[in-house]
């Protein structure tokens, strides 16, 4: 028995999430019907991140147990030809029969994406929200400093139907906020794991902040209430990207 | 009568070009749909580049002739609301009656996005051509200064129904190729106007250069022979975008 692990990136913008589902294509559903076709068996696919719609990757780790002893590097050069050119396998490599990509992962960095231009470029639409009002980036970085650490995060998590969590408290281990060359500001948040929407809802939040809507102060109080109505919106799936999975 | 002048950007993969056609979607006729709904009046719109199917642009310019009065400001928001969102208005301004955004213009710049790494990420797929071979770029610029100057170009034109040329005689001002932080290459090609096709064939000339297909000495034989078979192939119109006109 082999245990061979993907790494994959994709463009989320025509799916409804890394999960199968019925309703629509999914990126689980894509890579398990072409890796089927070409290893001629049923899989069984784990992801580190079930990331949601629209959300993109571009270190995605998957993994699938086989028998067959197809050389990988042929086996990703098959991906990438039969695959959807929106989603690529950047690596296919052996690991470990007891490698999980999800209980494995030590940490897991996102990156999140915002133009605050009054017009945004046609070609970053898909990949960057459009909030075109200006933010205070220090007060931003400032509330974000707030948000690090180990908390309750149930104000920072949506509802999710099947969802149980034990426990809501996380650890943020990093946020940092940069402005990029094209003007565009770069979120990236790091932690072992997040809770449903978490991320989006950390970006959401700190955009209040930027634009006065919340106080840099309030934040300890938003997690002590653990009441998700107290923070900020939950900002849009196309600005999120899972960038990398640390192991 | 106002003359107004629009400087706009667009995403050209849903659409079958600049102009009107009665065959699917096109820059001219989704503008025009909307302009004549805030403005109340049958138009004409002139563009200083019929940018082809799938092309992109950065600063394409446009004008159109109207007796409405409306500020220009707010025509610039209501088209930014009413627009798809491949397609932005970055500017609207009043330009003289005479001016006319093709015979105006005194030189056009083109750039076209190549990506030679053995996997394009997924969001660079409609933006960069993806052509996954080594290229010598010293012989690529070597072979550019030699495409660059007054010629015959000829050998650079693709046929083209409808399109009668009184001479096929043009100027390329300047080419330049530059590697890019993302490991793309960005060739900047700069002229007064040009034939059908030419900057993409000009591209895929020199990236046949490039790989060895071509070699440098043969390009002032291609352009004596005036023999399009005889240069490189077309390169892909998704990596192109019409960048700046100057005036």
């Amino acid at each position: 028995m082999r245990n061979v692990r993907l790494l994959i990136a994709y463009d989320g913008t025509n799916y409804l999430g890394w999960q199968k589902t019925s309703t629509g294509p999914s990126i689980e559903g894509s890579l398990e019907i072409i890796l089927s076709q070409i290893l001629q068996q049923h899989l069984s696919l784990q992801a580190a991140s079930r990331t949601d719609a629209g959300v993109h990757a571009h270190g995605q780790v998957v993994n699938f147990l086989t028998e067959n002893t197809i050389n990988l590097p042929k086996l990703k050069h098959a991906l990438n030809a039969l695959l959807p050119k929106d989603i690529v396998v950047l690596e296919a490599t052996e690991a470990a029969l007891d490698f999980h990509p999800t209980l494995g992962a030590c940490e897991k960095e996102y990156h999140y994406r915002l133009c605050t231009q009054q017009i945004q470029m046609p070609r970053h639409r898909l990949y960057a929200w459009h909030y075109p009002h200006s933010l205070d980036l220090a007060g931003m970085s400032e509330a974000s400093i707030k948000i690090m650490g180990t908390h309750d995060f149930a104000a920072f998590c949506n509802f999710k139907k099947n969802a149980h969590y034990e426990s809501t408290v996380r650890t943020v281990s990093d946020i940092s906020i940069e402005l990029q060359d094209n003007g565009e500001l770069l979120f990236i948040v790091r932690g072992p794991n997040f809770l449903y929407k978490m991320v989006r809802n950390i970006v959401g939040t700190l955009v209040y902040v930027g634009c006065g809507k919340l106080e840099i102060a309030s934040i300890p109080h938003i997690l002590d209430g653990k009441d998700r109505t107290q923070a900020g919106i939950t900002a849009p799936a196309h600005g999120l990207a899972l960038h990398k999975v640390y192991y």
